[in-house]
């Protein structure tokens, strides 16, 4: 490792050397008729020992450019004196902007790249936040502080109360917007409770996440972070939503309600998409633009006096249904005193009729019993076969056109918060509340299949 | 109910008496330009006391039409001189046809109003079958039997067993093609198991389901099981698929892979889609055509000796990830001696890392746990973090880009017909074996989704 230079090796390592560029200066590199100028990154694991020198565009993107005897690379500005820059832009911030805080929960979005280390760790500071994204300084006044620091797969109903705590001293305090960045694996269960959390909420509160940490060649970090920043200092809307790219492109973001929002796709950086419904707004964020597709619920009016119900109740089961499903499943719920049972049922909503039995006990034992469809998409109609009659006979509460995680969210919630009476659960898990169901599913509302 | 004629009230009942007209009789509508000939339905309940005849066209879907001042009804032909006439047609088979084999497991698909009682009943004699859809006669001699009669919400894995002994005993009696008529609730299951349980397929398997019963107005049934009879008599490929409308209209149906498929929607006729994947075809069953849009991985050949793998372990569990997710549950499985879990985990294929213990003793007890995405698109891959690699360290099988629900018909048929070694299992679990896993996930496999 004599020749290492940041993890760059060979003819890399020589060239860096030579020009005095370290990580996070500015450099130039030219190749034929292509020019490439960012901040010098530390070598990529990925490009294994190719000779490819890795530069943060101002775009936010990492690119790797392969280096041969036609390149040309120029230190531009040393970070160090880019930075005190940065600080005195940071201190000027504009007072007549609105004011956003990001709350940081964990994930992998405001992370980056030590420059001095190399190693990977939280950017929460204002100044590294308007280092990395430049035109944040233009959209709003920012505040930034971590409430977590977890996994999103670790995440849980007790997580989702302090949270919310969080974001409600955040809007008494006058906050115009609240952006919450959060590793997206469990992050629509998130915004889900945030909906159902806080009511009569006075600002937006914006999820946003990254498929790739920003430290990653094509990173989604900043324009996401933009689009979200963007939302929650100008939607006209004051609801909890997810805002990650629209599509695979720098084109458009697009803010989902959270109870209707899931993740859709493992890795994609357009993996989070609304079922049955439409999203509530594409944003633009270059062009500083929100635009309103869907119906807005909740209205944004600083006057309005947000209201606190963050009790989530831990003893809700998601069980799924499939052909092995053993009944025992159900009893062992009712033997551990479990408080509500959400069913991943099939088709319209149904779960093998040797269930019923099990259900029916649960039900008399004052457990709720809630069905949606692993279908995903259309709306529950338990009155259509046989199956479904026995079971809505049984007592089983049909959860309409919801999905199964918002259903699991909302019989948390109002177990907690609300009331754990039977009769009073099955009124508050049929109202749509906040969105979470919707009364017209249109024919447009199935996404198109490639086919051919 | 002094007026009632085969439920139809007042004014339509009054015609229908006048013309002598009974429940199966073709008659012939004519109203302002409009013409409607078919066949005499009972009346339709969601039409309630509007004046309202039900007609079955030739193209299998009914109709509703409004009975006004300008309607004029004809009676063309009774019902009984029909059916000789159909008798006739269907003794003289055609001999040169390929010969498929209906087996129906239950489900509404083959059912049909009996024309006497207005009851629904299962309408499976080829003669039925044949004056259900007139087109069938062109396209395959025709055999069909009941194999079992429940619905699909109650098919088990031993259910899976008895269905591969029918359609193998069928292969080896050397029918051209087994079209297996099954509820659309879990037909994907099903269509996964017989991938699996039948291997070296001389002929394809089809299976066909219909969103609304044959009784209904506007059914797929005719459409669907057309295209399944073409498929299973002229396809190319020995696959176990299932056929069902591609999009809302007649205009084509699709052949997707049993491994691949999902029903996605609880009500749409085109609700069977292909995930990770596309379908293997396009099927256009009025031109008799059959478009091969995916590589085809086991061919039609005749030759072919089929073999017969069909023991299903019941005791696997399919878990899914949620953020109050409590780790007994994983304990409670070990407990009571399951032989398999397979986990619906979150992102790249995560669950928390507070069940990294029970995971670990779960496979110190010789039980494999197999990682599976509930984003449903895209791959697993448990090296991009920490918790992944946790969860790989205590010997999670990663699932690739298998659906959930194929990764558990694998897992319960590995372990019944195969192997219960922990080795021997995760060997063939990450194997690819009849399509389940796409090793080239393109980018425009994603659906496009409605963003305006």
């Amino acid at each position: 490792m004599n020749n290492d230079y940041f993890g760059y090796r060979g003819v890399v390592a020589d060239i860096l050397r030579k020009i005095n560029a370290s990580v996070g200066d500015r450099i130039i590199v030219k190749k034929k008729d292509k020019v490439f100028e960012g901040l010098l990154m530390p070598r990529e694991k990925l490009y294994g020992d190719k000779p490819i020198i890795v530069i943060k565009l101002d775009n936010g993107y990492n690119v790797g450019v392969r280096v041969d005897k036609f390149t040309e690379i120029y230190l531009k500005e040393k970070r160090r004196e880019r930075k005190s820059f940065l600080r005195y832009k940071v201190k000027t911030q504009r007072s007549d902007l609105p004011k956003v805080v990001l709350l940081s929960t964990g994930g992998t979005i405001v992370s980056k790249v030590d420059y001095e280390t190399g190693a990977v760790r939280p950017a929460l500071s204002v100044e590294e936040l308007t280092e990395f994204i430049p035109e944040i300084s233009d959209i709003a006044v920012l505040d930034a502080r971590e409430v977590l620091n977890v996994f999103s797969e670790d995440i849980t109903p007790r997580d989702w109360e302090s949270i919310a705590r969080e974001i409600y001293k955040e809007m008494n305090e006058g906050v115009d917007g609240v952006v919450v960045a959060h590793g997206t694996d469990m992050m629509a269960y998130t915004a889900a409770a945030m909906a159902f959390a806080i009511r009569n909420k006075p600002v937006p509160i914006v999820f946003v996440g990254a498929q790739r940490s920003s430290d990653r060649p094509s990173s989604d970090s900043a324009f996401n972070l933009l689009s979200a920043f963007l939302t929650a200092s100008r939607a006209p809307f004051a609801e909890s939503v997810v805002v990650m790219h629209g599509e695979t492109g720098d084109s458009y973001a697009l803010a989902h309600r959270g109870v209707k929002v899931r993740k859709m796709h493992t890795s994609r950086r357009d993996a989070f998409q609304t079922i049955n419904d439409k999203p509530l707004a594409v944003i633009k964020p270059y062009e500083k633009k929100i635009i309103i597709v869907n119906k807005i619920i909740e209205e944004r009016n600083k006057d309005k006096e947000p209201v606190l119900e963050n009790k989530f109740d831990e003893k809700v089961a998601l069980i799924k249904a499939y052909p092995g499903f053993q009944v025992d499943i159900i009893h062992y719920f009712i033997d551990k005193k479990y408080h509500g049972i959400v069913i991943e049922g099939s088709g319209l909503g149904h779960i093998t009729n040797r269930a019923v039995e099990a259900i029916r006990r649960a039900v008399e034992e004052e457990i709720p019993v809630v069905m949606t469809s692993q279908c995903l998409f259309g709306r529950i109609d338990m009155f259509v076969y046989s199956t479904g009659r026995r079971l809505i006979e049984a007592g089983v509460i049909p959860g309409n056109d919801m999905l199964p995680e918002t259903a699991y969210v909302k019989l948390s919630w109002i177990l907690g918060s609300k009331t754990r009476n039977l009769d009073e659960v099955k009124e508050l898990m049929t109202t749509n509340i906040v969105g979470e169901m919707n009364p017209r599913l249109t024919i447009d509302l199935f996404p198109r299949w490639p086919h051919t």
